[in-house]
């Protein structure tokens, strides 16, 4: 569990230099200001009425869960983190703006980690926004539906988990994104039923190439779980307008 | 779809050097973390009755789906492929010789690639083994509830496709093994109920490390979307009996 603000703070600690950066070119990256929030507590729905928002506390969730959910709650509170709300259809999330032409919500599809209809027994999760650090730290309480090795998350699951937070931090950056590369390095396998924080963070960008670093680490801030680095390409047609 | 010989024939071609190998082969050792399973067809079940095995078809095949299955199944009847079966609970998969001491199947607990209820919205797959050539094909047909961009497979659950092949093709050759490393170059975008053949090979072993590679194609071989490698560790209490 998150028991302290100095083991929070451990955690999220200022990171060392990115892994990636050594590889990084000569060219500038693009400045901070041309950032955008793609979806955010601000998008509009074209829909009537907003869907539900699954980010929020449920019975399912551990005190260890509501805990760290809790800390990062009053660490949003002078707007240096912002939690991000989650739905259950993929298209939910993208604002009219960036929106294609005819694309509308596909009620017979589900966003991947919000598949499951009883909760607890998948991915339950909340995401949070630094946009200062360009940092998406999101919390994790994977379920007994997320079975590898028996007892301990499946290595898809555990990649779905960085995949979904390094890509939402890509978001956050350039819009609407699609991944090239994800290089995950597994340390400890994450049991079935505990909570863990993926922390993801935005390198640099060249062009339209968005490169981001990721660590998952339990709720102690005591076990690495994972490492990763990810590329992801911004798509030219549905930047932000 | 899979029309002819020609086309398999195209697909199932033997596979250059992997890219990443000069990489992989210079990563030191670390500690393995997303664990894998052993199953094979000679499982011994120690409780009554066998699983229900789900790597069959069912009626969300579609006929692309049991075009490839048929073809793996023909080149299956001199003993070249052999079909793998595939149950909902992870410890099912593994035989009584490498259980560990009181190990029993959890039914609370699921397969995460098995974890939907109904057939057809999340990952309808077989998989097929090529004992000689160290290979394991997954036939895949991703449904509508594994939704990332709108119309396509969300990035996690393509890297859970070939994660679950690449694995099991190691558990092949290593018995238990855990996921040290899994590298995913993302090509094209896998439209949501396409058929995709996720084809993996054992590159070589050093010690306990098992080096891998697969591609990602679409069912008629035109379409390359993803290319991986991955480094696996043999548990060293666990190796095949």
């Amino acid at each position: 569990m998150w028991k302290s603000g100095v083991t929070l703070a451990r955690a999220l600690r200022p990171r060392s230099a990115p892994r990636l950066g050594s590889k990084a070119s000569s060219r500038a990256s693009k400045p901070a200001a041309a950032c955008h929030l793609l979806w955010s507590s601000e998008t509009q729905f074209s829909q009537a009425g907003q869907p539900k928002d699954y980010a929020l506390p449920n019975a399912s969730w551990s005190q260890g869960m509501l805990n760290l959910y809790n800390e990062f709650v009053e660490k949003s509170k002078d707007g240096t983190w912002k939690r991000i709300p989650s739905y259950r259809h993929s298209l939910d999330h993208i604002p009219d703006s960036v929106k294609l032409e005819g694309e509308k919500v596909q009620k017979d599809t589900r966003l991947f980690l919000r598949n499951l209809d009883e909760e607890g027994l998948g991915f339950e999760y909340v995401m949070f926004l630094n946009p200062s650090e360009k940092r998406m730290v999101t919390v994790y309480q994977p379920g007994p539906y997320l079975e590898g090795h028996p007892g301990f998350t499946h290595g898809g699951s555990t990649a779905a988990m960085i995949d979904s937070t390094i890509g939402s931090c890509a978001i956050f950056v350039a819009g609407r994104v699609m991944t090239a590369n994800l290089s995950i390095d597994f340390k400890n396998p994450i049991p079935l039923g505990s909570v863990v924080l993926v922390d993801s963070k935005v390198d640099r960008m060249e062009g339209r190439k968005v490169f981001l670093s990721c660590q998952v680490w339990s709720a102690d801030g005591q076990t690495l779980h994972a490492e990763a680095t990810a590329l992801f390409i911004q798509l030219a047609s549905l930047t932000r307008r």
